[in-house]
């Protein structure tokens, strides 16, 4: 492990200042249990995509504490809870929602167990993570049922930190997206990379004779020719009619798709629709791309739309850039706490979850009880607590691909109007407390 | 140089296979610049405060391709790119706005200048940077803004990506917050870091026995003895003014702070200056949280708040989480380009620019020109393209003071409206173009 891939100084202050005041009046040691939910959806927003786990359970046995972070904290840390966390390691338990499990308000996607110390050091690492991962996931499963099917492409690294953006790229692969085009994604997570050309290759053509049909030609024919015709061509860098004109010279009718950034992009999928196939180029696709969001998206429903590129939109969850989850102690030493202050409620006791389900598979209700204590039950329902975490040991790797699965069943367990994109209320209540 | 902190696959698949293509037909060598600039503000902001550079010219260093990056990358480019990107090491001139400048739409803040395949390649990690970077310090300038003068703490890492949030607290610093929660931009970027306690450490202090107000109690004494009187208790996890009256019973009068983090912040704080007062703690301070942005900060001037503690809006841009800027060919072989699509106009050639300013310090205009070619003028003016990279080398490390001081001399000379937090136009026009 190296100094970057290190975690545990991704973390508030306040979170070792309040370990070095546990340790010294002993309570450092009180057994607790913390958990992550929602108070609430962003606004309008009728279900959330749960992403994040993966990435914790790996960033988890990166957290601890090396000698130059060490350092840094004995500026401001005692020598009792330096040594406390030079030989820190989380030890406790973590159960939850599975990666790419629906959620709604009040659910509990995460449930932290073991002594206040060790809980209380991995609340900023969890949220951060948690908050990112499920705001991009989430927008992008609206994304992916406003598609309809028709593949998506998440192409907006450069809409967010650099990291951040191999984050999104996860997360919208996990929502459903077919691929990314960013290349750190690809080689860590497996995804699939996808890209298309720049207008900037295109223009890159440009000399001093000729004019901008002369420039396109000789780009479109240098990257046929590197690439193949299984390559995308992008038609709008000049005049789209010319653009597709000269993509279809250059690359015969095998050209397996254009692309179009910019301008009305369902008249203009139309018309390119319609010139493709006069030129015998049945078969070549159109990718759209440019300001995409859920609603452009469902508005090229009828359009002859093949790929979405989507960029700004999906890395930044789509008007809401965080997915708001909370880290709350819920229980110290076996008695259910909770705090009191205006419009902040949490409800006290360490719990799990399960969803009831119509015998159609139409989910109805989240049913949130005691832990260890499921509620008798008539109806079909499904257990959402798992564990994944027990004395410190991850129970099981990361699976993209089950998550991936995970979240395709939830939208299709969804009752109608939870699809909706129009604002509305959460698609199914959650009720709490009961045992 | 460990594979984590290699930035190279922190790119977009086309930029490479665009390379691959201008390898083959001779043109990666083309000579090129390319502009960074964002085509407009945020909607209804009057100013843009750059943030990025430094970071961008700490990840140039780690702009290379290591072997298990060019493994995966054989699996779609030809030997020839392979062989080009394993000797990769950006060997051009980099040219820009100082970190901490302000920007408007059309300001050429970063020009990238060398052969094509050398620019074209950085494309997606200086957006990624500056998109995130800026989006945070423009927001955070508006809040410093607002605070007229009172000290502001960020702590909303735990609202976005992990290393995101890192990168947000030193925008938040840079636009001229007072320190951050955040320890590994401490660490990393010697950030004052701050900190408070949470409501946990309180609710840690439930027993079987006894209530609200003894748990209370005793958190605050165990965090007095701890941390000493210079410490700030939080007082809203039951009912605040018992909160302030078991600080003060803890910590007596010389109790540096304590925190609101709900309900009417302006109503509460009022009242616990009352209380305090009243208590003879009259050097108390009062810390606010809790969904503080620009706007509820500006609303609290008239109330006694002493810091303000900022999440969620600082690190997500307060409504715009990316600066939305863009990274364009605009000079080829020393011919100026500019592509033609619909909405997406771009001004051809290398460009510097300078700024307008009044005998008084208000600036007036912003002014781009040719590179080389300043236009005469009468007005006092100030250059604000200045040399950052020649040759691959980085001429001056990154100075987050100096920037940290541009961004406040920058806050000083917008025009009054400026500095209005309502929707407005830019404070001040881009005139493009004149030589």
């Amino acid at each position: 492990m190296t100094a970057a891939s290190r975690t545990a100084l991704l973390t508030d202050k306040y979170e070792l200042t309040m370990v070095s005041a546990a340790l010294r009046d002993g309570t450092a040691d009180r057994p607790t249990t913390f958990e992550v939910f929602a108070r609430r959806l962003p606004d309008g927003r009728r279900y959330g995509v749960l992403a994040g786990t993966g990435r914790l359970l790996e960033a988890l046995a990166d957290f601890t504490f090396d000698d130059a972070a060490l350092e840094t904290l004995a500026d401001f840390l005692d020598p009792a809870t330096q040594e406390y966390l030079q030989n820190f390691r989380f030890r406790g338990d973590i159960d939850g929602y599975s990666e790419g499990e629906l959620y709604f308000p009040g659910s509990p996607v995460l449930s932290v167990t073991g002594t206040f110390a060790e809980c209380c050091v991995l609340e900023t690492l969890v949220l951060s993570i948690f908050n990112y991962d499920t705001a991009v996931a989430s927008a992008a499963a609206r994304m992916v049922s406003a598609a309809a099917g028709r593949p998506l492409i998440e192409m907006g690294s450069r809409r967010t930190h650099e990291q951040a953006a191999v984050a999104a790229a996860r997360s919208a692969y996990l929502a459903g997206f077919t691929g990314t085009s960013n290349l750190a994604a690809h080689h860590r997570y497996g995804i699939p990379a996808l890209g298309t050309s720049a207008h900037a290759f295109t223009m890159l053509h440009t000399t001093a004779e000729g004019g901008p049909d002369d420039w396109e030609q000789a780009a479109f024919r240098a990257q046929v020719a590197a690439l193949g015709v299984g390559t995308t061509l992008l038609v709008d860098t000049y005049d789209v009619r010319c653009g597709v004109a000269n993509a279809i010279a250059a690359a015969g009718t095998g050209l397996a798709a254009v692309r179009i950034d910019s301008g009305d992009l369902g008249v203009l999928a139309r018309q390119v629709r319609d010139q493709l196939d006069g030129l015998g180029a049945v078969n070549t696709r159109i990718v759209v791309s440019g300001d995409l969001d859920e609603y452009a998206i469902a508005a090229l429903r009828a359009d002859p739309v093949d790929t979405y590129g989507v960029g700004t939109s999906v890395v930044t969850g789509s008007g809401a850039p965080t997915a708001s989850m909370v880290y709350k102690l819920v229980e110290v030493d076996g008695i259910p706490v909770q705090k009191r202050s205006s419009r902040k409620e949490s409800h006290g006791g360490r719990k799990a979850a399960l969803r009831l389900t119509r015998p159609s598979g139409v989910i109805t209700e989240e049913v949130v009880h005691p832990f260890g204590a499921a509620p008798p039950t008539d109806e079909p329902a499904r257990v959402l607590t798992t564990p994944l975490v027990r004395n410190g040991e991850v129970l099981a790797g990361p699976d993209l691909s089950a998550a991936r699965d995970l979240v395709a069943a939830g939208l299709h367990s969804l009752p109608w109007e939870g699809l909706a994109l129009s604002s509305g209320k959460p698609a199914i209540p959650t009720r709490q407390g009961c045992g």
